[in-house]
């Protein structure tokens, strides 16, 4: 069998990289860095890739709206992507440095560490350790986690730590002094993994994702498939998107998720992502198609973005 | 009458400012400026300020995330603030130079300008006139719109232009050189009044724009009031968010916008925030009441952020 092509957000060792390597793990697979979102849309629908991980939302910061944007697809250029999996990577960071260099671990940490490098959204994310232990200590910006544990990697002669995943730690093989610094346990990622609805060989791949999140805080979903709808209403016609909504409830839809993008053709219209859940069932089996067809009737347009296997909390 | 103390985000002269003056102009009104959305909603909660203008929504960019966590109101920080009205102001760009430095025009600009300052986002929103007369020009990014026309206004050695406002270049004392240079004309923002419930004398202000947008690309509501309802569901519960979608439809509430943020209490939760229109009448004259007793039966919690008067489109 060919090796799959898996294109993910650059850096190497990103977050992204990371959720792209755990989701194909046990496939043969290349997975390849892209410097934008649009970027990697961009290498599936010509198919130089045959899946795209892209993250769509995080349980603290909400949607990603770049990644709404590319799924709207307001100018046709994406036709053939459709989605068809997720995978949830819960943010774990890890106090990084170089190897050997503390060999006696974070119990006989001495405070000698002078300089702290992480990406500037991570600060915020562990400020009770490094309020408690690197109170005053330099902090340096870089451009992604993942090259703050490159730099810690390069330069022994420096007192340095880097704010990073245990994943970029494996990558850039340095030591992990103290993990899981985050101060929120829960704060988790979730992506959509999408492909080219043309491309032959990625109609059969069965992606599961083997430890998903299942902990008492994330609630038990009754569905175990998802689907995506993004449609547009009549703004002028009242009640449209309280017909649209209704429609998913009368086949048997549980709307799990909704947002809103501008449509960008009319000001104060908007493109809807509808997420709906349900087990399949042998009554229930076409009721994606027919809520479709239903949809087509009171909405200006209505698309099918895809169906997948639910990955959060299966096991609750 | 006691003068009223309007709260905004600074700078002076920023668009949140001229959102201020021109909803306040009849008014006799101070208009305080804010280092923070959370600082002028503070202000509004502790009665510092009477009122606040705040943006929410932008017809290209989508939502204010900012501005919805805070009306989410996780912690109970805000809960005498509510919504009271609503401003729309279309985003005008202009070329801002020194006072007399072109008495010609732009029909005589020669080309001379040789550096440009303006807010890192209103870049990309100008670049039709950019590419066309000021290729390769430098540009200096500078904190706000309003900061590049007071830079201008203090520096006639520099042939330096400012991209702002017209409200910037009356404020700072700089002359327009060139109007409307932005890409789209329809780029507005809605800006939402906030008050105290509180505060007796906000309780009989009527707010109205005097020109609201009404242009052909902006279609016509049928609502006259708006209201806009927070409320998070049992996301265990199928169903649920369709049952409490469906409640505005029976009390005849039309659904004209829903935005979602994350809970924070558990992961993949969500705080929904559901605006509906109405044309009050006799028969309708209860129906918000009504729909927040019957969301209270299916929402974990459920809270009325206030109506008002729709701007939007009354006499298309």
């Amino acid at each position: 069998m060919d090796r799959l092509r898996v294109a993910f957000l650059g850096p190497l060792a990103s977050f992204s990289h990371q959720a792209a390597s755990e989701s194909f793990g046990n496939k043969l697979a290349d997975l390849i860095p892209h410097l934008s979102f649009a970027d990697a849309f961009a290498a599936l629908q010509s198919q130089k890739a045959d899946y795209a991980v892209i993250p769509c939302e995080n349980s603290t910061n909400g949607s990603v709206v770049q990644t709404l944007d590319l799924l709207a697809d307001r100018n046709d250029q994406y036709k053939d992507v459709k989605v068809c999996g997720e995978y949830y990577l819960t943010v774990h960071h890890c106090l990084l440095v170089h190897k050997g260099s503390y060999r006696s671990g974070w119990s006989g940490y001495d405070g000698s560490i002078t300089k702290l490098y992480t990406h500037p959204q991570a600060w915020g994310q562990c400020e009770s350790v490094l309020s408690q232990y690197f109170k005053g200590v330099e902090r340096q910006d870089v451009s992604s986690t993942s090259k703050g544990a490159e730099i810690v990697s390069k330069h022994p002669e420096e007192k340095a730590a880097a704010i990073a995943s245990r994943f970029a730690a494996e990558f850039h093989g340095v030591d992990v002094l103290k993990e899981n610094i985050e101060d929120r346990a829960d704060n988790t990622t979730r992506f959509l993994i999408l492909r080219n609805v043309l491309a032959e060989k990625t109609a059969r791949l069965d992606l599961e994702q083997p430890n998903a999140p299942t902990s008492a805080e994330i609630p038990a979903h009754d569905s175990t498939h998802k689907t995506l709808i993004t449609f547009s209403i009549d703004h002028s016609s009242p009640g449209a998107l309280a017909e649209a909504l209704l429609i998913f409830k009368k086949h048997g839809l549980n709307l799990t998720t909704i947002n809103t993008r501008p449509s960008l053709k009319r000001a104060w219209q908007y493109i809807f992502f509808v997420e709906c859940g349900r087990t399949p069932s042998d009554e229930n089996k076409d009721a994606v198609v027919k809520a479709l067809q239903d949809l087509r009737d009171v909405t200006e347009y209505c698309r099918d973005m895809g169906t997948w296997k639910d990955q959060l909390g299966q096991s609750a």
